[in-house]
């Protein structure tokens, strides 16, 4: 179907992995809790840091996980934002945890993805646990998150370094000194990152929604037996995203009912709005996964009415060159017209083209016939 | 299909956009709170003033968004009801914003269609988004209207001038002076304007509903691909109305709990009709949900039948022929009728209508055969 | 389908209006609260009163709307129960409305049909909308019924009159004087009227029912393009009444809950009855709905079974003639046997009987074919 | 389908009555309440009674309804059961009724059937209504049970009486005085009939699973038409038995919470057991119908599975010996082979076994083509 | 299907039963609570037993039942960890419930396999019901385990012995002594042996998920009839986990909400951990049942698809060779040449190389239609 060429859930051949697949965490059964395991294809760690107050702001990389030892603590007033972006790499959480007095589950949940996205709130910090939903290299990506928040620091853990992120704006805003972020807090920066997380969703349920619309078209038109595939694929793409978004929600309602007491009342104002994102988000997905199993009911009727064209196409011509073919065939008989009563029509003048009437009679008696049937319509083009 | 020639989801050939369209909001993930953008297909912003109290009624359109820092506050017993038509011009509601002090997250969605309905209490207003669906130039068109209410004001907020708005009867009313609306206050204006949102799905539904009756005629007597098609577009047409109206029924629901004090009791009697007629549009449209789902099993079982019916056309046409085609070639070999047994047939008295005859047997037992079986119906007809 | 000549949800030709068509209440968006409209179809007014206590019984009919002036407040003990049948006159509704202090929003959710069935305090009466479900005629009829209970005084109104009612058993054990009706007050006169709205559902339940357990059987022996239909209106059929039971099944928790204090604690036990009544109705309708469902499956896959029997026809015949006539064809070529090696089967004495032999022995071996693959039963007999 | 000769929802030809038929209670609409009728189908009652404390146990059946005048009221200590088998006399029940001040609207309830399983709490007693699920002569039977629980005495109401009933286990454990059952009092004795209803389903299930588990090799071997309208039976089964378990286990959650206080404390553990084995008996029921859908999804893709090996088939035989028929017919046509060009294959010497080369040629290509796209399987097999 | 060998649902044939069977409770309705019987499968007790505190680790195994008289009661500090495996030994259980004062209720739940899963709060105890899903020689193993929680001990009653537990990891961590297991008492031990039950649900998601992707592959590019069984196998394999870990869910929210107060607060920190495993064990049975049915839809259009492509083949190839025939046929007629009009054509030379000429210029009129109709495509390739 050449009018979707770039359509995101499928790869280009010779892609080695389908970044989208339904994973499933990697567990062993039984073992003992807080036990953290490298996951499948996550990139080696890189960790970023930025620290800021309304004056000022800062920002770098560190070499190894023992440089985490000399980080300052944050003063009053200051925020510290570490970013750790690949989760190869178990020196590099351990060294986290023990500086930032982060509980082992709470690491385990962080480097044991995927786990559904959750708030919950231990006594020195609070920790997220989100779905990053981006559109990289014409395919989706789906990239866990885990936001710790504690009282001047917020530390995020992003599964994979190379495919990029969502923050760049809110590094920018943060480097721009723009609006409420630098005086906000270590809350609204955590909130800022929700922001950006769940608004990522907007500009792909947008390219899915295009999509449909576009898919509705060649239903209606021509259907292929691609359309299906592809409305199939747009329905996993849903699921996945869906996947991400409900729990999300969930979470972000936890926050929003004050359950954790680490987010001001000023910044839960905005909590409120990414809140009402998300469930925007989940009406959409929602809304969207109705229209394609719509559209998949109509692609399948649109098949079985093609069928039947195809069929009335063939019933057509056999039933008007059956019968003629009989009579040629009676005429062809080798009946032995000395005798009595055998085939005199052969003998008669102009016997031939007796017969071709009575052929050409039976063929436009049986065209008149369709055409009252009214199955005379054009036959369907066939989609390339 | 001749029969549905206005019906509304479809665009007649040369319109350039499908109003209908599932529109996304284009937001710019981790963009500042607050941030808006001029929405896809927003009209140039007109102004539109009303001014009233139980005696007077004055009204009026405002040049430019400067023009609003002249506008006296209403006094008391005074209802002042701004109406702004058109998205596109960012000054108009930046300078709303500052004269009415309305909260940058409130303009923010009130800017960045679509929202999803819902009603949110602030400081100085209160919020409500509505989806207002209507009727125009043959297909449906879906408009978010934000409503701010204050205390003796109200502020209207209308993605697209052009298109018109349901709003006309309330005005007439507040023009005419008859009823409480002069007398009510702005929460009764709130009101009268929710309820004509709310009203205005009722003619929508209507033209649904006696659609599905016609459809449902049309699948029974002679169903058509087209009917397969348009089902669908009425299903989808559902779905869009479903998602402006179930969020707008839990909006004027938080209003009615009282979660916003700022609609007085007496207004509170006629939000909880107003509610109750939400409530019926969410309940026509599962209804009418339903009954396409069930409308478009009828239609598939109505191909499939028809199929059969050509299938067995064919198959009454072959199994009559073939066999008597078979007899015809028998008798047209040419064996050597000299050598002894060779078709002795040819050379009888008569042979040729004794093979004429057993032809004719076979067909009537053919027949009789078919006929026992049930198979002579009347072919279908088909529709053009 | 000559077995369900009384089927209900099918017109008999000719009748000029389906009763039970899903109807969209006609309201002019943006009109004053209170405004109503003479409903499509209301019949014109007839009022009847009925005036009773514990010892006499009077009842009449009212000719004009200004006798209800001359109406006697009833005494204690006393129940006056007005009976309006017919909405198509709005002077008997105002004069009704004034006379006892009715509010306009309920007069306007009386008059205004069809309303979802609710229960609404109001402070000086308590107002009901049920569906009224009937049968008549051969056709299911759906009638809204509101109900205004006052201290003294129940008023019912029905949108037509000349569909009769289910109130006719009520009435009788108010003219008979058995039993408690007598002697119970205004409400239990109101919950007798509801149980007989409730218990109304019954027999169409039982109708429906039993045209299910015909069809089934009609699906599993004889499945025709009919039983399609039928199985589709009384889908249909069930969806009307689910949307006039359902809320009635609300309104009388309300009810039942206490929210309106009308209901003295002895007749509550009686609204219980009827509210299980109603559970029951609504478990019902469920019930059928999920087993319609299931017959549509079955319905669709006898109708694919039966098509591949068609086939099987098809191919069968096919399958055997194709062959045959080809080595017919084969001697009915004209080579020249005088040259060397051209057809000198056709020269054989007895080549003919040789020919037919090997025709017979080729059917033979399909036949063997088929029948080793089972397809050789019987083929499907087609219903009329 | 000679496999499954004794499926329950089936019955054998000849009998009378499909005794698991979706019943409809007959009510006449505005009845006064405490009505009831003689349902359907109910047997003529006979009385049975046992009476039993710790040390002894009496049993007997009682002749005609005023013999329940002359029995003694149970002594403290001392517990009643009295067993009423067939609804059919209404003396019975109205004298029941009158011996233990039974409600009117309860002994409605038990004479009305069916009815949805419910409790209710009375003043004397507490009423429970239960459907009695039963295997007999190879066909599902749903009988009404209602039972009264009175201070010392319980009464159970059977619809019917000749087909048995599940309480035999409970009259052993009385009569045998093993366990708690003699001392438990009244309630226990009502909690142990509650049980042997609910553990009355598991069997069902039981055999409902292994007609499930035997449909599963059917429809993955050899699907027949039979296997559609088995699998629809087993659905319909499914609907009865949870359409009378859903309800029951509301009802044992009434008791459970003690909504009902003639439950003492020791029995309600037990009657805890006995509502997890009614979620268990839901889960069941819902697990089933789950299977039995996708169960009918395979069936119907099986169907089609076969209908393409038919179609290819045909195909196949069609497209091998359409073109070599058009073969012959070439050299069976009369060209006078004495104008030049025409025809001068007939004049060759082997030009007959030039042509039947050439036909062999073209099937062979044929058969590789076919063999290329793969569809010379094995056609598939068809069951009888 | 090659590709999928080893897939989990199907057995190997000649293995004698199907492990993952649907199971139902066999009871006795009517029997004594508390009764129990010995579970179709179970295998012979084997008694396991570990004690240990901080310091010390001992096991071993009972040999008897009677052993357990001998068994000293763990000391504080100490807990006893009794693994009972098999429960077709009567005595055992008998002797277990003695020993460690069960309630026969509780002792009926265990032994009566399959029970579903729950919490129960008892007063020496609390009982916890769980399947435990293993995979064991490529086949699902659902296999229930009873978990009885007292002071400071653990029992835990596995349905059969030889196929294993999940347990090895638990028992390793207490006999290494690493982690808080040895020192966190019996409620820790028992929150070690649910979190192993919960996580031992994960590589069965990883299978489960993988297979569907393979199958997805399959369905878009060579979809055979055995791709449709195993979604079907995978369909039932989803929905017997659903039913393991949908109530086991609920049963560890009892434990959380504190229901239960035998769990210490700083374990039941853990016990959220598992919940929240259990959680997403949920959400991910839910996400990939619909991707199977999403998978499902798929399939049956790409069957259609394919029967379109046969159908289409076969009217083409019968569309060009029927006409053709029918020429040949004129031609092989036998009106006499002599007679004056009759068949002039065979008479003139060339005339058969304008008959052939007329014939090929049909076949390709015809070709050309069908590739202005788009049919001209490949036909499908049928997977082997």
């Amino acid at each position: 179907m050449a009018s979707l060429p770039n359509h995101p859930p499928r790869n280009a051949p010779g892609e080695p992995r389908r970044p989208h697949r339904t994973r499933v965490r990697r567990n062993e059964p039984g073992a003992s809790p807080g036990t953290f395991f490298t996951p499948e294809g996550a990139s080696p760690t890189s960790t970023y840091w930025m620290r800021f107050d309304a004056q000022r702001c800062e920002s770098g990389q560190l070499a190894s996980p023992t440089d985490l030892r000399q980080l300052v603590d944050p003063q009053p007033g200051e925020v510290l934002w570490l970013d750790i972006c690949g989760l190869a790499d178990r020196d590099w959480l351990q060294e986290v945890a023990a500086r930032f007095a982060i509980h082992p589950l709470a690491i385990a949940d962080i480097a044991n993805v995927p786990q559904r996205p959750k708030t919950e709130e231990y006594d020195t910090f609070t920790l997220c646990i989100a779905q990053m939903a981006m559109w990289h290299q014409e395919a989706l990506h789906i990239e866990q998150v885990g936001l710790v928040l504690g009282d001047r620091w917020v530390i995020t853990f992003q599964e994979r370094d190379e495919d990029g992120d969502v923050f760049e704006p809110v590094r920018q805003r943060v480097r721009s000194g723009k609006g409420r972020i630098r005086a906000g807090g270590a809350d609204y920066l955590a909130y800022a990152i929700l922001d950006a997380i769940v608004d990522g969703y907007f500009p792909l349920l947008e390219t899915v929604g295009s999509h449909l619309e576009d898919l509705e078209f060649a239903v209606l038109d021509q259907p292929t037996p691609e359309t299906g595939r592809v409305i199939h694929e747009l329905k996993r793409t849903l699921l996945l995203l869906r996947r991400g978004i409900w729990p999300l929600r969930d979470a972000l309602a936890v926050i929003l009912r004050g359950d954790t007491n680490r987010f001001t009342a000023p910044t839960l104002v905005y909590v409120r709005d990414v809140y009402d994102h998300a469930v925007q988000v989940v009406d959409m997905v929602e809304t969207y996964r109705e229209f394609a199993a719509s559209l998949m009911d109509v692609y399948l009727s649109a098949v079985n009415n093609r069928m039947n064209e195809v069929v009335k196409v063939l019933t057509i011509i056999s039933t008007i060159f059956l019968p003629l073919s009989f009579i040629a065939g009676i005429y062809g008989m080798n009946f032995d017209t000395s005798k009595p009563g055998n085939m005199p029509e052969l003998g008669w003048p102009y016997g031939y083209e007796l017969a071709l009437g009575l052929m050409l009679s039976i063929a436009l008696g049986m065209l008149w016939v369709f055409h009252r049937f009214g199955w005379l319509g054009k036959p369907p083009r066939e989609p390339r």
